[in-house]
């Protein structure tokens, strides 16, 4: 990671910046409607983003699941398009699995789209595990129904002790 | 509130009867993209729906906050049209109180659009105060950009101690 870049904590307004940037680090995918404000309120110690001087570079927006006491679940995450296998992913990640083991939380879980192959090789390179799903796209196992019906997902964990 | 009404938490299975309700409980409005399941999974025990036999008659998806400790936060809570003005929206809003409370959250907040008068009526017989805003919608004081850019929202809160 270049060391002009810095991590912090979101801040409320953070949440315009990183709506902006989504399509064009989705490959054009809109799915903005998922990254609510309301994480940078009431999730922010938890959620991070990069910047490299004062341009936004990366994101990160987790939460420690209420009902699942054991687990930090990262609900989204992006880096730009220019920065990526620097190492960023890899650093912001890490900074969710810190604060996932203050909090004891000692696994962590996140899901993507069987499409975002990059995602997939990112998890897995992190060392999360795919989970068993109910289907399969590509080779890769999905749960079918998690977040939507016949929408399928890929569900990593990792243990982090 | 009826006899053969039950409320209980919330479980995933719960998310796509929600979705499918919402636009005629709000008059035509598609809020569904604020609706998100992970709430389903990750909040189920601070989230409630209630049933009357099987049918799906109220929601209330509320969470603690991570950032402001003292406080529990009302996401979304809906009422079936049917139902309103029977006590169900107060059953289900104390409900959620009392799981604050066990968790030492003493002050309860929640937002809504200028637009929505049923819900700004029943916060403040609920006993919520309106916060002082950036603006004002139809003599109520807004928050012009809490959820979004120039998108007025009415933000409440309310003590439990």
């Amino acid at each position: 990671m270049n060391k002009e870049m810095a991590i912090r904590n979101v801040t409320p307004m953070d949440h315009a910046r990183v709506i902006a940037v989504m399509p064009a680090w989705w490959g054009g995918r809109d799915l903005t409607a998922s990254v609510q404000k309301l994480f940078f309120i009431h999730f922010a110690n938890t959620s991070f983003i990069a910047e490299a001087r004062d341009e936004l570079v990366g994101f990160l927006i987790g939460f420690l699941s209420q009902a699942e006491e054991d687990v930090g679940y990262i609900h989204f995450a992006g880096v730009h398009p220019d920065y990526r296998k620097a190492g960023l992913g890899r650093v912001m990640f890490e900074k969710f699995f810190e604060v996932c083991k203050a909090h004891r939380r000692w696994v962590v879980k996140s899901c993507t789209s069987p499409v975002n192959k990059l995602s997939i090789a990112f998890h897995q390179h992190m060392g999360f595990a795919i989970e068993a799903g109910d289907g399969m796209v590509d080779g890769v196992p999905v749960s079918m129904n998690f977040l939507r019906a016949n929408d399928p997902k890929v569900l990593f964990r990792k243990e982090l002790k």
